[in-house]
């Protein structure tokens, strides 16, 4: 109870508002998402791109396990940045969604009605005591019925769609970029090449296909497909020369 | 804890008054109203028009995605200032409301019940401890059996009707205007033109339909119809002669 | 946390009573009562009526539309002072019980019986933690089997019988009129221009039917009837004669 | 948190003693009742008295509403002193209680019983957090099959049975009259006059029917009995001869 | 939140520990104890005596109510020392503990096992937060299937079986004279002249019937039977010899 | 809250750990179990023994009341060092557990399966608020299908399988002693011998029986069996020879 | 709470982020874990090793009892480091999944799901209130239907999968030595050999079989399988030549 800052009084318990109007429980959420690592999503008409800096916090980590990239559906995958457990408990919760959407309508899930579903959740851990904020933003994209779709959720549970979009620590190098090169008819080969030139801008250090995992859910198939590393090192090599 | 602001003993828990009678956290929440974007609703004879502004976050942002105005029902919309992860909430309540009164009895939700019901919801946030108030005012606009109607309400669940109203940043220069020009007999066309010249002179800088939404609903179909951005441009240009 | 009030440590929660035996929370609720709007009940054999100042807060609001006065039942209305969203809250409650008493019993409901039912609602929330008190002060008139009755409930759960009282701002002022003028054996009619006259010295400023509600319940009929700005202007006409 | 009063940090929570086993809560409701209206119960072999002093807050209050003494049953009266919707809420209960004694056993209730059962629900707000105690003293007078009966709860729900007992703010004067001028063979007639002789000593100012409020529950026919303000009119012109 | 009480910050709340292992909570609930009526119990191969000191608080209460020694069943009595609201609470459990046992197991309750129940239902209010613990010490003492018992439990819950033993304001002087003159062999009468000079020491003030309540359990009929005042008289004016 | 103890904001709340990863509430209430009782437990090929100091706190408490040593089951018995009321709850469950072990799988109850359920119901009373520890440790010992068999569980729920172990105030002292003399082919008349020599070391002043409670579960009856006084003397007189 | 130290106020409630987006108590929990018990787990090919340091608390503890590393089914064992009644909680709850899983599907329990499981479990009780973030680290290893598989989970709930990893006071020894040694081809017996290499580095004093505990889980068998003292000194041996 710091005897000097005021604003001390109002950012510890999350039911309330600060007499300025903010919630600065759901801001410090944010502060984690914002040390967290670089991802994004592209939309384009012929389909959608995630990727993800995987930042190893040792190199016997195992390689083949994903935890910034997860497929929800087959037509839907999604990108995180922030706390991983969090965000473990809101991919489960899509992915249930996303089930009993098949199970229930035999259709494929929408991708905006599955994350304003995800961004509820959020909100209620932003309105009542006894929890916190989920510490994670999550950009989920797919291919529905109304065409390539990117959204995005914050911790405070609002959703917003996109054509691109990045969160997590590069993300001001990431838009950037993509503010100057994003044009509403990228081809899929020039949206992958794209994200891996945003990437390999936001990550520090020389870059190797290690640090980078993507997945893309064309238009055509809807079926989400992890790039190879040697698919990765081609675009990273197309994007040198 | 601070120790020289007497009033930092009841700003932080929602279920307490202060000496004087105030709800402190109720206060707050409407600061966060205030910050908010511009929007309004005015009603004439000839039917019911929403508008707000959009305050796109990136130019990266999907243009077809609303987040300040929705469709309640086909006579029924609403426009929020405030969070939108808190209206998304209540929205949808108020959606459920709307269907389950067309299912029980076959009819069109009256606009002031609904609110009315809106209101109540946010009434419990502010009264039981656990919780922290809505942060968005809504104004509810639609024809009902009773005609044409306005409808907002508050963080506090207060419930008030309106001819026409405005709530977020700009609402002090929207109701000057709307006090000024408002007449009980206006023409459903000089009622759209009002409300485009109520948010260009509420908004920042050079106005352009990117930067607003608007939805009208017609006395005489009850269908609520989004206002394309050509449809906004001639009323932007009419303005200007 | 003040360290020079020695009040400071009771009056923050609900649950407690200060050394003195007050409850501090109860106190305060009556501050937002007394700074409400002046509403008052008057009855006579022949009926009874309840007024209002309506304080609109906008010339664009709209004038059929009621927020300090309600009816209940047809025998029986109420009129609030203080938080509007709180009083909805338990208007809802009272239709609520003399509807099922309707239904059950096939009766009008009792005024004392159901203001008690309201005021039972109100103490709970006097006593129990993780609640505020209900922030306004009811007063209910009707005419039921045992002929008309003014009953007034505050913010502590209290009920009390009147012949007449007042709440809010101006009750000092119509409570002195009140004391002066008020006879066992007034008319309905006087009972109208005595209510009128209340409201026109409690209300700043000059007078007009538009700051003014008033609903009359006659014996004879036990029908609630709104009085038109017509009739209220009427009554106005004839104080100033 | 007041700095340099160490009982400061035991008064406030219900559910903990101070260092000297003692809970001040319930010493702090007991204040309320020492402010309240003067009541008291006097037993005598024909029956059972309960007296009390009305503090009318204005003259327009209705005089037939009683708010200090209540009938929980033909043979059972109780009169309150201290918060009256806390008191409400207590003999609501007493009254179920006596109600369902009569359905289940078809047997008046047992006034000791009934007055254990409201004690046992005050204990309960004493030894649990979230709730505070009740600020109301209750005297139960009745006579039951073991003959005429008095008892009284305070705030901590302790049971006490009394020949002759008084509560709130002149009971020190009255409890000096009884112990003076009790005895076991008063008959009813001595028994009224003396309660009204203890009130009358016990209220500031002048005495007048309009302050008091007596009921009697005679032995013979265990029917209580308001009386008239002609019949107190006779008992205070027989003490002033 | 006294600043320079180090101890300050542990004996509010009833589920902590203080550093050297404490609980303050109990430890207060003990000193209400302390301060309350003396009571005893004394066990002998005959039967067993329980014996309490009443402080009438006027002599206008009712000498035939019993607030210090209750009949839980015919072979099993209490004294208590302490609330007795908190009293009546238990007793009227271990009350229903024994028509339990007498219904379902067509045996009379072991006095051991019922001390020990009611011992678990104080334990349970010294380890749980939202109450306080039980702030009062009983003596349970019987006849059952084993013999005499007497047993003891403190607010903390925890129970001892005593051949006598004391609890309250006067219970240093009483284990002074038991532990003297207590003997394994002594006869019932004596027992009781040995119970009423133990309280006829720890009184104040000149002794006589009205400040002692008794009860015998002779071992041989098991019913608990209260003594008169005609027989206190007698031990009285032995002891007197 | 002390203002120069950095610690004091992290040792009353149990739910959270201090920033060098202790749970302070569980090592305060280890200081409880360190002032208790010394208590023992020592196992041979031939058996279990079960030892403990009987503090007494009157030398009238009855002697043949146990309060440190109780029998869980034929084959298994608990020796308790700490709050005897919090003990008592847990040798409860661990009853209840093993009857009804024998009633599901007609089979004696494990003990270390035992133990650790019990140590289960420790350690959700170290992670959950509104709850403190429970202030005790046990000691179980017992001889079941893999033969003799001593566990231990400390405040913090953590169960530890030993050859021979000594919980309470004298621990320091005979754990010296069993580390020195403990061999894992004691016959039980040894083991026996040397549980009385450990306590007898432990306890201040002259020893005799009346300090000691021990029982054996010898490994061919497998039913536990308490000594009797003058077992105890001659094991005490074999020590001095 | 002290004056000086900002993050006081952020590092006690569980439910709240700090100012730069840190969950102090989950960082809290990390070093009970980083002061615990080396424990660590490598896979090959051929299979899985966990191995961890015991440090006996006392030569008297039974040898064959473990706490450091448990079978969770035939295929799957876990090693924990930090607190072990924590442990013992999630390990039961690893139980339970394997044997449901064995029962629904008739199908060995998969790793990675397993420990996901686990994770979400710990994530829990780091995003509410009332309870506090698990003290343990586990490391689970096993052979399913995708073969070797070594998974940690931290007490935030994070899960990640590994080639090889140690937790506890040593494990930044242990890393070095395995980010040197460790092939994707080793053998078992290679890797059997580094495991013993890692602890006996990482244990401080001389290294002897009873400060150590092993188990295998070969690829072919698909058995956990403890190693005896005599097959670690073997190791011990081979480590020295």
């Amino acid at each position: 109870m710091a005897m000097f800052t005021a604003p001390g009084a109002y950012d510890r318990a999350i039911t309330v508002f600060s007499p300025d109007g903010r919630l600065f429980q759901v801001e410090y959420a944010l502060e984690t998402v914002k040390r967290g690592s670089t991802v994004l999503g592209i939309s384009c008409p012929e389909g959608v791109v995630l990727a993800a800096e995987e930042r190893a916090a040792s190199k016997l980590q195992d390689p083949t396990f994903s935890w910034k990239i997860f497929e929800i559906d087959e037509h839907l995958g999604a990108a995180i940045s922030g706390l991983s457990s969090d965000a473990r408990i809101l991919i489960n919760q899509a992915r249930i969604f996303a089930q009993s959407n098949r199970l229930t309508y035999d259709e494929l899930a929408d991708v905006e009605v599955l994350s304003k579903r995800v961004g509820d959740i959020k909100q209620l851990y932003t309105q009542h005591a006894g929890v916190r904020p989920f510490g994670v933003s999550i950009i989920f994209g797919g291919v529905d019925s109304k065409g390539s779709k990117i959204l995005q959720t914050d911790p405070s549970g609002a959703v917003w769609a996109y054509k691109a979009v990045s969160v997590g620590a590069g993300s001001d190098t990431v838009r950037g970029i993509l503010e100057e090169k994003y044009r509403d008819d990228l081809k899929l080969e020039e949206t992958l090449l794209l994200a891996v030139e945003c990437l390999s801008k936001a990550i520090e250090g020389p870059i190797d296909p290690s640090k980078i995992k993507i997945v893309v859910i064309p238009a055509e198939t809807r079926k989400i497909k992890k790039l190879s590393d040697s698919d990765i090192t081609e675009y990273i090599n197309k994007l040198e020369t």
